[in-house]
């Protein structure tokens, strides 16, 4: 089993909704699956899976919005009790269209920031007490997927190194800041033995990633469920694509 | 001549006022110093430069109001009329004292990222029509500062690499997002001829840095004006510390 608890954001299309499809239908699936999305409402795709699997829960949370952080805590703990909370997948994420430097508004870099960035801080930060608990059950100080992980879902496009082709100023600007985010919380969290990287999907066939992508979301989700198993303390505070190739910052 | 014109923000004391300072007194100072600040009225140090320096122009900006944007490029268009800005320093920074992730808070990501990363980016394209003047003055394709140059105060916190220490969420993630956008306007300023790098100022003993730093203003400001001297393609994109050492991402 990967964990006995795995909470993923954003959980109603794309990557967030794979996940959560595969991690349900897994022969040996997580105990719980905490599946939040802004709109639960609408989430039809989603409340369909939790129809038939009894292990997956919808959540309201909007992670742009730090009042609804308090509701889902409380919804988490009743959920995972004093076993804690495993996993928390940072998946929800936006990326607004401005390209050049001529087109970029400010509005645009602080949405994005908000979400993509800051957003994973405060949502690691909200449940930390949840996943410091499931890190405590286990003795020693190896680190795990199943102990406890925050894994941020990042990009390629966030390495400054590999850019190559300019321009998404608020996409890039953010999600380089969240590897920088993760880095800092990997020598924060080490103590605790909380593993934190940041994961790569690649370039995915979703709504965000458009029809020409090289990849399906099912391709790239058991690419990272498969990666989620192998990581150990060397992936700590590291930055990962899907199938476990390490990436420059 | 280091340019003829130059532009510092965050110029009332630390390092914007050492940088002001060093440009006025040198042998060949730049025509024009527009060195802003959020108060000129409370900028003591920076109005005695003023008096006794006629290129040096005292302007009001707050980096974090784009509103101010407005009545400052008007004034630099009047300094520096059909000549255009050569460079643009951002050096404008504020670094709050939150560190480890149970301290941190919202309002601190927010603020930090307004002033430290997206400020830069916006004011680099408020004024891009004059840094485009600037670099049409020239023939062919060469970068150097003395030509148009948008030098990113940044710093060593915001290298994910480098980060051994941890926390101070805040600062290092708005820095590695400055990183960020200094790459991606290389690759879309290149075609203009305009010169982009981030540089680390060094540990340096200001009000941000504390008594305790190793380099005194004098000392950074000395490096960094040699370096800007030293400007060339290939460090068009590059992030360096003051004395014109490489750092990584």
């Amino acid at each position: 089993m990967l964990a006995r608890s795995i909470l993923i954001t954003g959980s109603s299309r794309g990557l967030g909704l794979e996940l959560v499809k595969q991690l349900s239908a897994a022969n040996s699936s997580p105990g719980h699956i905490i599946a939040t999305c802004r709109n639960p409402d609408s989430a039809l795709e989603l409340k369909k899976l939790a129809e038939t699997h009894q292990n997956v829960h919808i959540t309201r949370l909007d992670v742009g919005d730090e009042e609804s952080y308090i509701p889902l805590v409380a919804h988490v703990e009743e959920i995972v009790g004093s076993s804690g909370l495993n996993i928390l997948i940072n998946n929800a994420g936006i990326s607004p269209k401005s390209t050049r430097i001529n087109m970029v508004k400010w509005k645009h870099m602080t949405d994005t920031f908000h979400v993509n960035a800051i957003a994973p801080l405060m949502l690691a930060k909200a449940l930390l007490p949840q996943i410091k608990r499931a890190a405590s059950q286990m003795d020693g100080g190896c680190l795990a997927a199943k102990r406890a992980a925050i894994i941020n879902i990042s990009s390629i496009l966030g390495s400054i190194e590999e850019n190559k082709e300019g321009g998404l100023y608020p996409y890039r600007a953010s999600k380089a800041a969240l590897n920088a985010i993760t880095k800092s919380q990997c020598i924060d969290l080490r103590n605790f033995n909380i593993l934190v990287t940041c994961l790569h999907p690649g370039w995915v066939q979703t709504d965000m990633g458009g029809k020409s992508a090289p990849l399906t979301p099912v391709e790239s989700v058991s690419g990272i469920i498969n990666t989620l198993h192998n990581l150990n303390e060397e992936h700590h505070g590291g930055f990962y694509q899907y199938d476990g190739q390490k990436l420059p910052w």
